[in-house]
């Protein structure tokens, strides 16, 4: 039989050529008679019965992310190659774009960082629905497959991380509540069928690139129960437990001395056992050539041979590569696996697939109907300007802004190095957008202003500086944009505006004109120009996207009111010299000089996470009573009435808050809700977000009222074996940045564990 | 006057366009009224009579590396843009290269760090010489001008630095050596005119790009005089007060809490009285945006006309940018530098000019008549490819080399990331090649040899390992090209290969063929692959140029035999941790921890400086008696017998060494000698680097005598204030790597200084 499939393929192959991504044979005589063609068996019964059908060679050629020879028996193989979507359809290997024409550009939205920065998970979910249904039509097309290595949920715990811009932000519940609604969109809510299949990456304990002679492929992360349970865990529980997404990918670190993708205490303890994520077709991928890492520099494994399968024992499904295609034969033969191993990662990737319908009709898969007609509709080109509007953060306002346009015929010069940006706007893993609209293209088309630009100004060799000088002068109004980039593979030494940038941009701010710091791209420490009296404003817009530009002066001439919130604490540039990037403590300690990380331990920022600015002002009161009512509840009550199968999931309060808008802008309001308080183990963190909630357009002198849902979870924290558990002790609601308004509570009686963290074994 | 000269210029300049680089109007009315354009005048005349013709406005404007405005008064104006020649004319912004046809291209040699490991300094004088015949090719049709910012001289003294390739090396004796040929071949023999102006850089203690939260804009170097007298200052020195180079560039980062462009300590005390670097039109140059940088990050001054005019009164005649430009117009009225700073400046800057010939009818200058037929010419080509293969430096050989390919029908697989390179052959500051020979295309063309092709085995998306594992296993021999690129602005954080390129270089050294490692770029450590007995041998061949393919197969086949020696230590992986970058000390400290810098101070290293096989044996012996004579000079004596104006200069002895060629091939032999012993202040190094010379071609049987001129310098050695003192105790010749022969003698008597080194002022 094997054989015979085997021609079969080659037939389809060849028909097919580079195209990869085409839906399989289940018209072909061959594979028709296979039962994975038959719709009326469980998913698990038709990925075995192809599996069945090979021979050893066969699937060990199938285990690599690019498997073309086996085109037809899956769809595409078991994989098609690397696929990315992380904020838009995304150039990648598995992904083409036509040169011209339909399926020559996807929405690009902003990057995580940005649309973390809005909290608003509705936001995400429709940003995720665009990005599937797009990668859907893609699909169709045959232009890309359907399993995406999206989102990145590392936490952004070090501000020279090379990646944290595809990142959410810093903080977990932030991260855990944008990812569930991400995963829902890409996912979508189809019973039958899976939109696309989402990874959730890098698991875990991956924010390192290359730094102080330390890289991602041979980093070992010491990380201790207590922080890898509350902390680096997180995100990645609420992917497999609650989200349900298809997909995880093991990183390329280690962690405590073991590679992820070679370690059964994270993929199968934690992963699958303690978070029951063994829905048919869940595979963990690897990361592109991590297992390869595994042998080399990790140097886990004598042999190429151990590092393969051990990986593939480990539960590592598939390789991002092509080692396992390379070494698992000679492992076969020296007995390092056996075909239960092998079988049971090619029936998770088969299930995948089949979820995604690849082996079904065309008929009753709505999500095959999609076409370019659905790409980049007005309604997404509106959705991807709004995302970049909602995140974007206004940091200091001497009430310069909004700034007054209409009938002053105003010159406005935009200048610096991302003034007239096009894909530096996007960040990384983008894909084509189907235009980019600069500040400056911006600027240009507002009525009644005359827009004059000039770019970086630091180039000493051709123009120099008199560009900028000249623009500024002629101006009326200064909007400096510039920035950081971080990247893939080069994490950052300096989290400063270099010495040349804050020349220039004293001296542009020094000509007694309103001077707007637009702060692009990653953090970077605005100490010289928060308190300088000739900066007017400061907005930091990170990475937003297709429609930056006009988001940007929407918001700089108050059509749209800002009301984004920092994802991310800002730190002082010498931050970067009190603590090495390696350690991966959060915790303050004294010994190894470690001044604490995110704002849960740190507490000298520059500018705080969660904080963000308004054109008006919102008052914050507890809709039920006063600040200072106090409360208390008895532990062992809260435990008993909780019946969710993770207790950490149970209801505690919603806790009502009334948001009045006591200015004169219409605007939305972030109600950001901490807790923090003296219970559970020393040392206590500063406070620790639980809820949030966006409101919409707070008309002036209007009052809102937004919910804080907190949960068990909201109150339990995380003993020093990793175990979850609710302390008696008091507690305060803290709300808003800064606190507007306080609530302290207590809980009484004995502790209580919510949930027993699996320990890793003891390592030799 | 001023006025009228100045609409002049604007007519010329609009007739000239963006050329830039126009002979000026010695021929119009205006400016051949001016003393500038009476060739009977003394440099100096002439140069001031155009100064005293402008105003202090038309002054400042020339004050920068663009002064278009002023193209007809100097030509090109005061400089004329940046021009980089390191390793051939280079793309920069003051050259512009032809998009076809003639001045499409320039000969593109090695880079200086595999052109230092020839340790032939008359082939340097030979590249140099090309290299202006070529930029004054270039200037005769106006596509330059003719201040070259070349040659970067800073000692390479850590492996990390993102720009070590510029450099020969990490000895100064060495770099010395080099530079001195280089100059002269740079700056010609003309009595009467200089070729191009040579730019010696960056003066002084520059070499962190980025690194561990510092970066060059910056640095504080902190060096002591020993150590900066003895190490740091000694390429200057030899630029300054013995080649007698025209241009200095001042650094970006500071020295001792002093931005270098400020300093009139380095700039004033030492360049200009201590070294008598005063002749006509020697001028000090800013790197780019340096002047800026006194500003900001330094944080040196208080004002930017501070940072501006302090920097043109401690001697920094030009600014790279255009901050003179813009900040001395303010600084002038605050009265923070007079006429008579910036008169000199300029009398300097257009002395170079008119010391170029500029000023000058065409008719006596060689140089003016040259054209594009002396651009690359056969014997140039024929230099690049000798330059790569005098370079090469052969590590390690099991007696696979030299391959004998004639009659065997072998097939060569070339596999590797860099078996097929283009520009990256090339290194940064590189110009258009006529054509880049990789090292596939020179495999190919070898006569009875089959090459097959195998790019970079390392991307998992895409083809990954097996099109490398294929063409290794269809092949006889298996050459591995592959290296480490560094980068301006980026050093490097780790010095070893990578896990994934030790893997796969590993299994395809394991099946069973020659193996050969094309080590290419940078330094990495070789430790996994020199007592590997699978990898047959290591060949090091840098950034080899144009012709690097041929010139690397030339060496594998044994057309032309290896004599290269390494030009730096190469360094244990682990280094990047024993010590920061940011240590200026090359002495080993057990307080710091630092292991010490160089084979002067560390003797851990992986492979030797001075390093490098044959494929013959040779023997060194001394010329005149035996190993172990023993001598002894009174140093009065030798002091009293010296007449030179510097001391160390003086000749000590001519040591005659014998060499052998013991084996069957004839070969090039570089004889390396070096001081060693217990005298002077401790610690004593290791040994140091006092004479070598390259011997051609040596027959099989036959001797050959090298002369190793010794000098009262090659026996002195700088004390802890910077003086060179020449010190009783017991002395050693070695001669070789490693050691084959050494001298044994003693200086007796009184110490002797022979240079007081000027002191730093006390700092506030």
């Amino acid at each position: 039989m094997a054989l015979q499939l085997l021609s079969t393929v080659g037939l389809l192959a060849s028909g097919a050529a580079a195209a990869g991504h085409l839906f399989p044979g289940c018209q072909t005589d061959l594979l028709s008679k296979n039962d994975v063609c038959n719709t009326k068996a469980s998913v698990t019964d038709r990925a075995k019965a192809l599996v069945a059908a090979l021979t050893i060679e066969e699937k060990i050629a199938l285990t690599g992310s690019t498997s073309p020879a086996f085109l037809a028996l899956g769809s595409p193989a078991t994989n098609g190659g690397v696929k990315e979507a992380l904020h838009g359809v995304a150039s990648s290997p598995g992904v083409t774009f036509n040169k011209s024409g339909d399926y020559s550009y996807a929405t690009s939205f902003p990057q995580p960082i940005l649309m973390g920065a809005a909290f608003d998970d509705n936001l995400i979910k429709a940003v995720a629905t665009v990005i599937s249904t797009e990668a859907r039509a893609f699909n169709n097309a045959n232009r890309s497959g359907l399993d995406y290595w999206t989102p990145n949920i590392n936490p952004y715990r070090d501000p020279r991380w090379g990646r944290g811009q595809e990142t959410p932000g810093e903080d977990t519940f932030h991260i855990k509540s944008y990812v569930k609604s991400l995963i829902e969109g890409l996912q979508g809510s189809d019973p039958d069928y899976l939109k696309v299949v989402a990874t959730c990456k890098h698991f875990v304990g991956y924010d390192i690139e290359n730094w102080g002679g330390n890289e991602r492929y041979d980093f070992d992360a010491i990380i201790n129960p207590q922080e890898l349970s509350e902390y680096y865990m997180q995100p990645f529980q609420t992917c497999a437990r609650d989200a349900k997404v298809a997909s995880i990918m093991c990183s390329y670190n280690a962690l405590n001395g073991v590679p992820t993708c070679a370690d059964s205490y994270i993929l199968q303890d934690v992963l699958r056992d303690h978070w029951n994520w063994t829905d048919d077709g869940f595979y963990v991928t690897s990361d592109c050539d991590s297992i390869q890492n595994v042998f080399l520099p990790h140097n886990y494994t004598d042999t190429r041979e151990e590092a393969a399968a051990g990986s593939l024992v480990a539960g590592t499904d598939l390789d991002c590569g092509q080692y396992y295609q390379t070494h698992l034969p000679a492992a076969y033969e020296q007995g390092l696996f056996d075909d239960a191993a092998i079988d049971q990662a090619l029936v998770r990737l088969y299930s995948a697939q089949i979820r995604l319908g690849m082996f079904d009709p065309a008929d009753n898969q709505a999500y095959r109907a999609l076409t370019f007609g659905d790409v980049n509709t007005p309604d997404s080109q509106a959705l991807a300007l709004k995302a970049a509007e909602e995140g974007i953060v206004l940091i200091k306002n001497d009430g310069t802004l909004p700034l007054q346009t209409k009938g002053r015929n105003m010159t406005i010069a935009v200048i610096g190095p991302w003034a007239n940006a096009t894909t530096t706007m996007q960040g990384n893993y983008a894909g084509i957008a189907p235009y980019l609209r600069s500040p400056y293209l911006a600027a240009k088309d507002l009525p009644g202003v005359n827009a004059i630009y000039a770019g970086s100004p630091g180039d000493p060799t051709t123009d120099g500086y008199p560009a900028a000088i000249k623009a500024a002068k002629d101006a009326d109004v200064i909007i400096y944009a510039d920035g950081a980039n971080s990247a893939e593979e080069q994490d950052r030494n300096l989290i400063r505006w270099s010495g040349e940038r804050q020349d220039i941009m004293t001296l542009l701010a020094g000509y007694g004109k309103p001077f707007i710091l637009l702060q692009m791209g990653d953090q970077l420490d605005d100490t010289p120009f928060l308190h300088h009296e000739n900066v007017s404003a400061i907005l930091w817009a990170g990475f937003p996207g297709q429609s930056g530009g006009d988001a940007i002066m929407n918001i700089i001439t108050g059509k749209t009111a800002p009301a984004g919130r920092m994802p991310v604490t800002q730190y002082p540039a010498h931050y970067v010299n009190d603590v090495p990037m390696t350690d991966m403590n959060l915790r303050p300690n004294a010994t190894s000089g470690n001044p604490g990380r995110t704002y849960m331990w740190y507490n000298e920022s520059v500018v705080d996470f969660g904080f963000g600015m308004h054109y008006t002002n919102f008052t914050v009161t507890f809709a039920n009573g006063s600040d200072d009512d106090t409360s208390s509840w008895d532990i062992q009550s809260l435990t008993q009435g909780c019946t969710e199968t993770y207790k950490d999931l149970c209801a505690f309060q919603s806790v009502g808050v009334s948001v009045e808008n006591k200015g004169s802008v219409k605007s939305d309001f972030v109600t950001l809700g901490f807790v923090a308080g003296e219970h559970g183990p020393a040392p206590h963190p500063i406070k620790q977000l639980v809820a949030y909630e966006r409101l919409f357009a707070v008309e002036a002198g209007a009052t809102a009222t937004a919910h804080l849902n907190l949960t068990l979870g909201s109150l339990a924290r995380h003993d020093d074996t990793g175990n979850l558990v609710l302390y008696p002790g008091d507690y305060s609601l803290l709300v808003d940045v800064p606190t507007q308004a306080i609530w302290n509570f207590t809980l009484t009686g004995d502790e209580a564990t919510l949930e027993e963290w699996p320990q890793a074994p003891a390592r030799q």
